[in-house]
């Protein structure tokens, strides 16, 4: 597995470059374009950071495979082969980006036979970077991370995000989701407004538990491995195996939290991410002007 | 107002020191007292912190009076007269502050004639001071805050916090207005854990507004005159003046969106920071140990 920490050290060099780019436009006023719903949002920077995080890696690695938010929002096709693949989100949070709300990610996470072997999350406006390589620990800004190692679910700070769907099946879903959570009772629930930060904060101990339905591959390949580098555990929300592209995830400091989350959390249907993979472009239906 | 600015500043320098204190505290484990209910708790710390503040304050200036979370918990009447008073919340966040969840604040507020004259909102993990004097604008870390200015709710950014209370009344009514809310719909829902810095990312156009129900005025003081020093608006959830006793408040960015958010947003019933006064301090049940 050491064999990939020279990528691992370019995918970081290419990250800070990124981030450079990401807190520019961090500034300004953005023009917005709308994906699968009005709070499913994307920014020229979106593109042109991902473009710019590939084109580099492509130049030094030419035969390795990518999975790009945008190149599938675009109309790639989304399929994670056994070739060392980077699956990438070039600003996780977007919402949070248009809004200048101080949280917004990028996440580049990297896979060979469907196995991740590293994965990256830059907090960009916290300038915290989280890294992880596959048995090898969690480190954030170098510093080790450890999950709380919490098991008892009366004591969990949870994490999670409503997301971008606005149906009323999904809303009712979620809320309810909410709503039992607190009647077990959990200490509290928090929400930063990206997947990659909020499941990175499981990996520092400073949250017990994190779940969400309707993100996507590239919002939670690399922070899954930060998170259980760190000591904590991702499983599917119906108590199964991870499955990066189900569209489903509980992260938690330890298996009982998982577990328990998993008897209380209830997923509304949501496509696979490697089915039916030019719905996501075929969603670009709209642009409007910036917020 | 201007004849404020030297308590001002000393509010500042006193908010420095206790911040040292809790940044201290914040990375050991932490010995838990439950108050009001599973999710209301209190730490040694935040005790300590409000008596060091109280104490440097009331060398000073010891003809003035003070409201301050953990006195009022341990069973000072709570009243606001038209004298000089400081509005003290030691640590805003302490479930963050127990799990090492990266938002706690300091917030002092110092009211004359029953009107906000400062407040500071000291979020001391990030090192971000909020400061604002009646008439005289918002700061964070001395640069100028400006609220976002949005007037429609369809592109708001919404912060809001569940809070401490477990009944069934109370946890119902607060996700059926985060239901709500995203129906409208609009762009997000974010939740960092303390009253007094989600008001205050309304101060910087982070956020568009954010609402709580069954908060306390030391929670709310200092960073609804954040807010309005910003160009920002502070009512009730009624749609009414803003009453900060009440434990009810909507921070907008236009009247618009506040009163837009106080058409769906429901109250369930709390009893007024300024009557029942002793009940808190009835409410300090039980001590358990840390999470």
């Amino acid at each position: 597995m050491a064999q990939w920490t020279e990528c691992m050290n370019f995918g970081i060099a290419v990250a800070r470059q990124a981030r450079e780019v990401i807190l520019d436009a961090f500034k300004t006023q953005k023009a917005v374009m709308l994906k699968s719903s009005p709070a499913d949002l994307v920014t020229e920077t979106d593109q042109r950071v991902e473009k710019m995080i590939i084109s580099a890696i492509r130049q030094k690695y030419p035969t390795h495979k990518f999975i790009g938010e945008e190149s599938v929002a675009a109309g790639e096709r989304l399929v994670l082969t056994d070739s060392p693949t980077w699956i990438i989100d070039p600003i996780d949070g977007t919402v949070n980006f248009v809004h200048r709300f101080p949280f917004v990610a990028i996440s580049i996470a990297f896979a060979v036979n469907q196995q991740t072997e590293f994965g990256i999350v830059y907090s960009c406006v916290e300038d915290k970077l989280y890294s992880a390589q596959r048995g090898k620990g969690a480190f954030l800004n170098g510093v080790p991370l450890y999950a709380s190692g919490q098991e008892d679910i009366t004591k969990c700070l949870v994490v999670t995000e409503i997301g971008a769907e606005r149906d009323d099946l999904a809303l009712t879903t979620m809320t309810t989701n909410i709503l039992n959570l607190l009647k077990i009772p959990i200490r509290g629930i928090r929400a930063v407004g990206t997947a990659a930060v909020d499941m990175c904060l499981v990996a520092t101990g400073g949250a017990d538990a994190y779940y969400h339905i309707g993100m996507h591959c590239w919002d939670i390949a690399a922070s899954a491995l930060v998170v259980r580098e760190a000591g904590g555990v991702v499983i599917d929300t119906n108590g199964g195996e991870f499955d990066m592209m189900s569209r489903k995830v509980i992260a938690a400091s330890s298996l009982a939290v998982a577990k328990r989350m998993a008897q209380v959390i209830q997923a509304f249907p949501c496509a696979r991410d490697d089915e039916n993979p030019t719905k996501a472009g075929n969603d670009v239906y709209n642009t409007a002007n910036g917020h």
